[in-house]
């Protein structure tokens, strides 16, 4: 008998969770305390996971049919807990509700039940502290969409037991997603952190009348973008060199002139006067009422690009 | 009759600047000293675009042993730049080579014949000063591998006209590659400053323990780097709000405490001591004896990314 995950919020992101457990075969129980949002939420992921079966997006083995009655609802947090061996932890980015929310799975799971948090922002330490059950509690934040980006960031709280956040990176693995680890928490985690750097450049070379905004966009899909959807910025040194070592060598007095020269001291403020100039330039390209087109534009390269990348995988 | 191009120096850089020439129709005459390099350029391009149109990966609409035949090869300067309305250098980024070649092509060429370096450094006011051609003359950088990768970079000297960048702007559209055009020359151009910011962040994050650099790849590839595939930085802050001001008013406080607390102070060193740890790192993923073999498994996946993105913007 397959085992059970528990999903505790039906919004998007649980949502995407549950699809992505389903599709390896566990079984699901989604709690929500809004019994309108279960009904679309159970209406969504059977549409969707249909159409992704149609357009060859579906993750997994199994039918999409099957993987739609993996995943059933519940407005009982007990029935969704009782019997899981994984909770995640999908509620809106409010401190107080996830002090609430995981005070109340803290209640009602054992001492094997292993939680997480799909918290962006919100390090674990500041709502498990007082439980019983918080060294089998962290974050493991997923990016948006889940389905086909797969990187999850996994941090422990100081508390967290090494071998739960092993576990909980080897489930993550088996269903596909692609586990990170912090060592410790941090705030903005990891991904975050790298893209401030990057916009930070972009804002700076803005406010400087150095590009139009459309043209630094273009740096990034047409150049640098590429090639980081298959290698990272530490594995670019080492390849475009003989190792990273020789790249250092090589490279790293320029690097250091460059932002010495160009760079603006950090922080940088993303400041409201800035963004409009730039949203003044995208009233051409992308006008505030094309956003959602674009973001549905976004999210189908997405599904191919990682479609392509499982593929050529299977291939080499 | 199709116009010609001139393309000095015939190394990969050279080789994939003529086939993107040629895959629109373009007659290109491809100039180096060296004969024997000559001869391998040669045969390279043939078996190459041979591969590409097996593997559906040619530019163009012209087969590929028509594109090889609007390539052809000279160790004259002179022949090679006869009636072409446009030259691509490409030799080694050494300065005082480039004053050298650009001083032979300034005699050779009439006043219509626009002139662009190859350079991803120096800028073109480095070598062009003193010529009797130098308005005519840029920087138009592209990004490894051009063929797959479209991204030029257009950088202007403060004395090349307008017209000029504008014409040189055309052209590479026309050839399929991806102009950007920065409004005065700058250390490290643009894409290397959002290179530079990225591994800003990776570098402290690695110094300070928080993560593998095997991680930290892994948050690029599997999450920040799908997303820039198809949009920028800037877009992605446009998308993940409703506008760009919008975000800026939600996350900007957000983003300026996670730099404030986490980042370094800028220029950060490369050193060679943080290096030497991770290549140990690399030891069991990409030891330093295969990377040649993962340079040609990232390069399949740019083809193939190149590939499908022309598709999906035909589809759409």
């Amino acid at each position: 008998m397959s085992q059970k995950i528990a999903v505790v919020g039906s919004g998007l992101i649980g949502q995407n969770w549950s699809m992505i457990f389903a599709s390896r075969g566990y079984k699901v129980s989604v709690f929500d305390v809004d019994q309108g949002q279960i009904t679309r939420a159970e209406k969504n992921i059977s549409v969707t996971l249909t159409q992704y079966e149609k357009d060859g997006f579906l993750r997994g083995e199994i039918p999409a049919a099957e993987q739609t009655k993996l995943v059933t609802f519940t407005s009982s947090l007990q029935d969704c807990l009782s019997g899981a061996i994984y909770v995640q932890e999908c509620v809106p980015e409010n401190l107080e509700l996830k002090k609430k929310v995981f005070a109340q799975i803290d209640e009602l799971i054992d001492g094997e039940t292993l939680v997480a948090s799909s918290s962006s922002c919100l390090p674990s330490s500041a709502f498990t502290e007082s439980l019983k059950n918080r060294h089998n509690m962290l974050v493991a934040h997923p990016i948006n969409p889940p389905y086909f980006v797969p990187l999850v960031e996994l941090v422990p709280a100081p508390w967290t037991k090494q071998e739960v956040i092993a576990k909980v990176r080897e489930l993550m693995e088996i269903v596909g997603q692609s586990p990170i680890t912090l060592r410790r928490e941090s705030l903005g985690f990891a991904l975050n952190r790298i893209q401030y750097a990057a916009i930070n450049e972009c804002w700076n070379m803005y406010q400087s009348g150095l590009l139009s905004a459309e043209d630094i966009d273009k740096v990034c899909y047409d150049g640098l973008g590429p090639r980081y959807a298959f290698i990272g910025p530490l594995q670019t040194m080492h390849l475009n060199a003989d190792g990273i070592v020789d790249y250092c060598k090589r490279y790293a007095d320029g690097a250091y002139n460059v932002q010495k020269e160009t760079f603006k001291p950090i922080p940088v403020q993303y400041d409201v006067e800035t963004a409009e100039k730039i949203q003044a330039e995208y009233n051409a390209s992308i006008p505030l009422d094309k956003i959602p087109e674009k973001r549905k534009w976004r999210d189908a390269r997405l599904a191919n690009l990682a479609k392509m990348k499982n593929h050529l995988e299977k291939d080499s």
